[in-house]
């Protein structure tokens, strides 16, 4: 494709020749001739001086100097412009069919004639695989699951018995859904006797969840993720929280027990939730911080435990001082 | 079963109609006609009024409002009542019994009658395999491992060569025993030399891990974790450490290698402890803290570094108060 | 083996008997007799008084007394030395070679004679594993993954396709390479459009990784780990990181996307890096850090957010404080 091709395809002002010829994408300091890269955030903008990039996406009122006149491709935000070519170019690949040998597919269960099951993988009894999915080699889907249309679970996923999956979902290597939810009951003698969890996980569309994320299943009823959260890698999703729509959540974070989130927060790596809270809309929630109890709507938050970003802040810069402070006032006396 | 059949089973004392005929168990939000429900926390009381519940289990005190005139069946501890009952109705679930095929099982081995064996299940050569256990799929066990009676390792669980589990153990998915410790030499020039960790790990009966924790075996001897012990998703227990029996551990916690735990503690989510270290019995750890050094019994910690929960909360109160101090203190200058 | 004889093939001063004859290790406080052991922590000298070791390796200048006269193998370092040790009885033992079947493994794929391939492992289109590689059951190596020699994978781990793996590496169970990074672009209406991951993850030589970490692949290019890096279990390394050579990240820990971290640091555990920050060499980082921006080289940090060892521990001198000077601060007035 050409920049001139590429350019009325996606919209964009072209600042150069219109007769490159275009093969792939690269970062801009690693692009090579016929490459097209982009420049989302200004503090890459010096790149342009010195890339081998044969087009480079940026913003509409973009004006770096640009001494050898590498073409330009002026969109309004050339970071979603790139995710959606990059979404094209990926869509365009053929996806796996068939079912390799050998697989364990219970009796009774249909694999539908475009999805593939990769070998070792596992469909237990009356599971349900819907169109289109993509099931790597070994995963493991348990009894009575049900996996909506055009979903992809990499391999070595796990899914215990019951749990409900919709479409489009995207499930990456080691994550495990539906393990016991961590509920115990201490005996007079100070032993835990196991309390079974009964429930299950139910994960709506367009959820992808990272790799080795674990989600657990409820003790009665369902633990559950809404449309088109996005959990990353190494998180913890304990029994009978339910989380809402359109939520990122960075690595390694965790929520405890029956706590409810709602819909679009944004949660940074390593956070805790403590159990049994609620926790509003559009938050932002800084690293490692640890929430202790419930959080309206709107709000940034930061610290362990988690307050108000400025005023943890300003609490630093004064912890920061209580040495010359607590220095000077001995002096004083 | 009735209520009235319920209540005598349980030994409650029934508040309403002994006739009512129950299938099933339902959390109080959810529940509709025929099932059981509770209410263990006063704080969910208000749900009587509103539940669909044909019975609760209350405790023996309860007194709010019951305009609805639920069935109520009073008991000393409802939770507790609630866990029992659900370990009958889960006990009585028929097992899964015999060897899938593929499962490779190493020559020699026998595998008990009443046992399970999922499909690409591995079983390496010595290892013993206990009467009643559920090895579900894709489960590796390695050479010479030996796994008590009725221990359910469910789809894709990990054990290396040389490690024991003891009986009615319950690993989840994605759990991984007896990989190597982190045990390096630094050489003169700055690399690592790999300690070979010889080492395995012992588990005793009655243990509970959580999805994707891993528990590295000891350089010498072995890492161990004593019995009824239960640790939730996602921990790291490095090589050599020791823990002792009936504690908890929530989620995302790590303890450092050698470090020796006592008995009966409650750790929360997150919690890191220092290698090397000792913790006593009966102490209640908060979350995200991080355990420098020894712990006697008997405390509450809290905070990084942890140390008494009160004198923690304490120096919350004052940072959050340096704001207005120095502003003031300013002020007065 | 005789004592004199393992003294002078590790050129130690024998201090005792030299013709004792010895069959294996332990640590000193479970060692029983015909075993070695070693004392390379002064705290642990008592031990010597007790133990029923044969011989114990020491340090040259070690004089604490030896009431029992067990014979003692003076050398500069005795740790290095016990490593070395258990290297050559480890490295003796014999390897694993051939595959076990069922494997997968794909038309055009040739193992090498000397390496081991585990039944239900999977090897992809066009992937190449090298020479003594042993690849343990339930392996998933992605179609063009390349693995260099006498890699060690163990059962379960993943690898995606098109990532490289080079020569001496050890991966343990669970550990994910290649996963997708965690790309998102917000469109107006609040959703999140996945940006497909386009590149790899390259892993150099001599580097371990413990189970269940995850390493992400690139969005474009390359997620990179260093010669002779060591990563413990359940780290979380984001898409892009760069991490050089000689590297100890301690468990839980994560990086974020972008990160830049050099060479020779020492990483503790449960320690989290912002994205898109450099960090230098050489830098000795505590556990739970929390590192918000650049990091030099050489230095010693603690903290959340991260700051110089010293003046966070004077901090917490002043914070542990304030109670008492807010206290009789108040009655002065």
């Amino acid at each position: 494709m050409t920049t001139g091709a590429l350019a009325s395809m996606i919209g964009a002002v072209i600042d150069g020749d219109p007769d490159i010829r275009l093969n792939g994408f690269a970062k801009i300091e690693e692009a090579s001739t016929g490459q097209l890269t982009f420049i989302a955030n200004p503090k890459y903008s010096h790149y342009l001086e010195s890339t081998s990039a044969s087009a480079v996406l940026v913003s509409t009122g973009f004006d770096h100097p640009n001494p050898r006149k590498v073409t330009l491709l002026r969109v309004e935000d050339p970071y979603a412009t790139l995710a959606s070519l990059l979404r094209v170019v990926n869509d365009a690949q053929p996806k796996k069919k068939g079912v390799e040998s050998p697989a364990y597919i219970s009796e009774g269960v249909a694999v539908p004639d475009d999805a593939y099951v990769g070998a070792f993988s596992y469909i237990g009894k009356g599971a349900v695989v819907g169109k289109g999915c993509q099931i790597y080699p070994q995963v493991y889907i348990g009894d009575g699951v049900e996996i909506g249309e055009n979903c992809i679970l990499y391999a070595g996923v796990k899914v215990y018995s019951g749990c409900k999956i919709g479409d489009r979902c995207i499930l990456h290597s080691g994550v495990v859904i539906g393990g016991d939810g961590f509920g115990f009951a201490p005996s007079p003698e100070g032993k835990y006797e196991k309390i079974p969890q009964t429930g299950i996980v139910e994960i709506a569309d367009d959820v992808e969840i990272g790799a080795n994320t674990t989600i657990d299943r409820a003790t009665f009823g369902a633990t559950k993720i809404g449309r088109g959260t996005k959990l990353d890698n190494l998180i913890m999703v304990a029994h009978n929280v339910q989380i809402g729509e359109d939520n990122v959540f960075a690595a390694q974070t965790g929520v405890a027990g029956s706590t409810k989130i709602g819909s679009s927060n944004r949660i940074a790596g390593q956070v805790g939730f403590a159990g049994h809270i609620t926790v509003g809309d559009h938050n932002d929630i800084g690293a490692q911080s640890g929430v202790p109890g419930n959080v309206g709507s709107g709000k940034r938050l930061m610290g362990y435990p988690a307050i108000d970003a400025r005023k943890w802040a300003k609490n630093l810069v004064y912890i920061n001082r209580l040495d010359s402070f607590f220095s000077s006032n001995k002096n004083d006396k």
